[in-house]
């Protein structure tokens, strides 16, 4: 039998395994495909792989038998328990060293357990985000693998020349342990929630709030895609504003305004519920679909519950339209903050060791979320691996000064309006909480101490032989009762 | 051996134990108190039961004996691998139709799975919210029961009797089926969140908006708690502003302003996020106490982010403040909107039968959120037991269009003021989007099946021969690429 020749195998041939195949087939690497329905491969190779290196593969035996070792295989098959079975398949036909990557939307806890299964059997387990669709997928998508870190060096090559290249960079890098690159996969997936419900937002005030048509709100998207927002999502929201139905009208205006979501925006926010973390913009963005979906009893409420008496705006529409992009860009660059406190949090429960740098750069190609705005976070991050927050940052801490006034101007107006900016409201809230040495949490901490005996501490400063700093304090409010603190029963 | 003289067991001597077997003791039930440490039982016979008809047991087994049937055993023990301690422990000696009552903070997928497993064994398991405390426990907490139907006519003397009464109504009721007691307990402890942060939120307007004092906000919060707002949360945040260490200075100043959370709010908000349904306030709220815990952090940013130059006030200070209370006001109608929606998607969900006026009656005493406001919320579900929204009953609907100018009003100033309102303002901006026919989340969809191809719907009336009403489209909106639709990998 010939020595095998296979770079990497493929399991999965929808659309997104077909072109991630095609894409490494151009970059020089040989492919083995394999799927389940083995018809497919056959079409697959008489067909789109026609005239390329490609190999087939008819059985998981034959396709382990045409992979040089480590051999390196990779699952694009739907999440949950299909990649199980594979891997249970795969099992028998690999030696100590091979590498299964999954590049699936699994949820991290998942991958956390695969790899530690895996990596018990002597193999290898890497869970790789895959971010940009099919188009990413075949002419270079943002490449997030994280797992066992023995894998890396066998893989580096294939996943740097596969991804989507910015300039000199590549966007795929190694974000770190165990689940660690379908976690940020999944911040990813949030975060792209919160840029688009932004962008719809301000859509919204253009519309509703100005008056504008679709084709002028494209002429300021287009504006404002040449400076600070410039990204994907900008652009394509201008060419969806500007693509017309057959009747001359703009089709988005005959889109029904329920959004779907395929959940990982919602892990995002569950994940920074149970991480005590206030990712509150993803967290709107989630509930501002939530809502959409609701669109019958949106159109009942409708009936029966009015709005503000709409003034006609008077102000100057040039600054308020400057003053909206500041008010997105601001808001951006707090919902960004957010997410990496996130994955910051996450890194130190999990133990993992999160390249920053390497996380923003990897996103500024290849992806949904692609913008300049991450090569100033790769910057920040370059210049200080350990930086807090983004808002720390000299470049991120003086556009949000100067951003400020107009975002405040913004929401303001919106209110008054009657229009909805959960994401920009949100956003805003943040930024005034974050700031603010004291919060008024010192009343919840008053009333839950009342109410429930749950004690409370004393602000540093203020302590005295009775307010002894660090230690859980129970006053006798009432006079009434005992001193008892709470007991384990009480919300 | 004497025949059993106990109506009701109840295990775990902790002070929620002990006060609510002393409050059922007053209402003429035995009660047969059981410990696991049983030096308890009898520390607490020899003094706090002293001259009652409490009886003690040192066992299970001799608890067991000493119940008339069907027995009816409440344990009041810690949430989790203890609650299954007991019932493993309880089994042997329980007959058919036997109740155990879990009186503790169990998550109600716990409290799903136990009804099944012990009515599959023929005895009866009620899931119970306990709400009000140690104070509640004692004199009358607000009980909420749910799980075997059959159980209820056999301790509905006890709950009604031993629960808080407002005029001829007992503060207990049968919630429904299966976990639905303990889930109505965690949406009742998600809405004391809302409540308590938008207590926390109008202290803060009127401590940093308007300067004002402890004292003269305590007189403030007075004034309300004789209208709309009046509440025991309001009420003893009056005492709590009062309340003056012995230099003569609110103590309240002096609570180090980091809240503390058992997890039941955040519960509430994962369960809206897995129910998809916009359950905004609490999630704020729950996000709130997460940023008041990062103290260290906000002091550090407090350091190098400038807010606004803060304006003194030129307004009509007494048409603010009322202003503010019917910010307040709008604010927790929204949040009970959505609590209440919440509810209802998930006794979809579950096949529950919820009894939502039930629900808000036995929230009216007992319990922390105790209001006023909650009899109106009785009167809507009693008039119409169908009510899709609270927004949608005559009353709240004039009561939210009435506070409508004033809430705008305080949220506005108080984005140009630098003050955060995160509950404040996701309560206005669900309440513009949910009176909303149109959201703006066609672009949301217009952005979806550009990059992955989701497809989206028609508007119904904007339909043709090429966007057809209720099928799933999608456009080739570059003219490049396919017309394929998503794959399952995509975000």
């Amino acid at each position: 039998m010939a020595a095998p020749t296979g770079d990497i195998g493929l399991i999965g041939l929808a659309v997104m395994g077909q072109n991630l195949i095609l894409n490494m087939n151009d970059k020089g690497f040989t492919v083995v495909a394999y799927n389940r329905t083995t018809s497919k491969v056959d079409h697959f190779l008489a067909n789109e792989a026609k005239g390329t290196k490609i190999q087939g593969a008819h059985s998981i035996q034959e396709l382990a038998a045409k992979l040089k070792r480590p051999r390196k295989i990779v699952l694009l098959v739907k999440a949950g328990s299909a990649v199980d079975d594979f891997i249970a398949q795969l099992e028998p036909y690999l030696e100590k060293g091979d590498i299964i990557i999954d590049g699936g939307n699994s949820h991290y806890p998942d991958t956390v357990r695969r790899v530690a299964s895996l990596e018990a059997k002597g193999l290898l387990f890497v869970g790789s985000g895959v971010s940009g669709g099919e188009e990413g997928a075949r002419y270079g998508p943002s490449l997030m693998p994280g797992g066992s870190a023995a894998a890396w060096p066998a893989i580096k090559e294939i996943f740097e020349k596969t991804s989507a290249q910015v300039g000199p960079d590549p966007c795929a890098d190694w974000m770190g342990e165990s689940g660690s690159g379908h976690y940020v996969k999944m911040v990813h997936n949030g975060i792209e929630y919160g840029d688009m419900q932004l962008i719809a937002e301000a859509y919204d005030i253009l519309k509703r709030g100005l008056n504008l048509s679709e084709d002028e709100i494209a002429d300021i998207f287009d504006t404002w895609n040449k400076g600070v927002l410039d990204s994907f999502l900008i652009e394509i929201t201008t060419n969806v504003l500007r693509f017309k139905d057959d009747d001359g009208v703009p089709l988005v205006t005959k889109i029904l305004d329920k959004a779907g979501q395929k959940g990982t925006g919602k892990w995002t926010a569950v994940n920074a519920l149970d991480a005590g973390m206030p990712v509150t913009l993803i967290g709107e963005a989630v509930f501002a679909r939530c809502l959409s979906a609701i669109k019958d009893e949106r159109v009942r409420a409708s009936k029966v519950i009015a709005g503000p008496q709409k003034e006609p705006f008077r102000g100057d529409k040039k600054q308020f339209i400057d003053d909206l992009e500041q008010a997105l860009y601001a808001s951006k660059i707090i919902s960004y903050t957010q997410g990496f406190m996130l994955m910051r949090e996450s890194a130190k429960e999990f133990g993992w060791h999160l390249n920053f740098a390497g996380i923003a750069r990897i996103w500024r190609g290849g992806c949904i979320i692609k913008s300049v705005f991450l090569g100033d976070i790769t910057s920040a991050y370059t210049k200080n691996p350990e930086l807090e927050s983004l808002l720390f940052d000299d470049f991120f801490n003086k556009a949000v000064h100067k951003a400020q006034p107009g975002w405040r101007r913004v929401i303001a107006q919106a209110v008054l309006w009657g229009i909805p900016t959960p994401a920009f409201s949100t956003a805003l809230a943040f930024f005034d909480g974050y700031r603010s040495e004291v919060v008024p949490a010192n009343i919840l901490q008053g009333q839950r101490d009342y109410f429930g005996a749950h004690t409370f501490r004393v602000l540093p400063g203020k302590e005295n032989a009775k307010l002894v700093l660090g230690q859980d304090i129970h006053i006798n409010w009432t006079g009434r009762g005992g001193n008892v603190s709470a007991s384990t029963y009480l919300a």
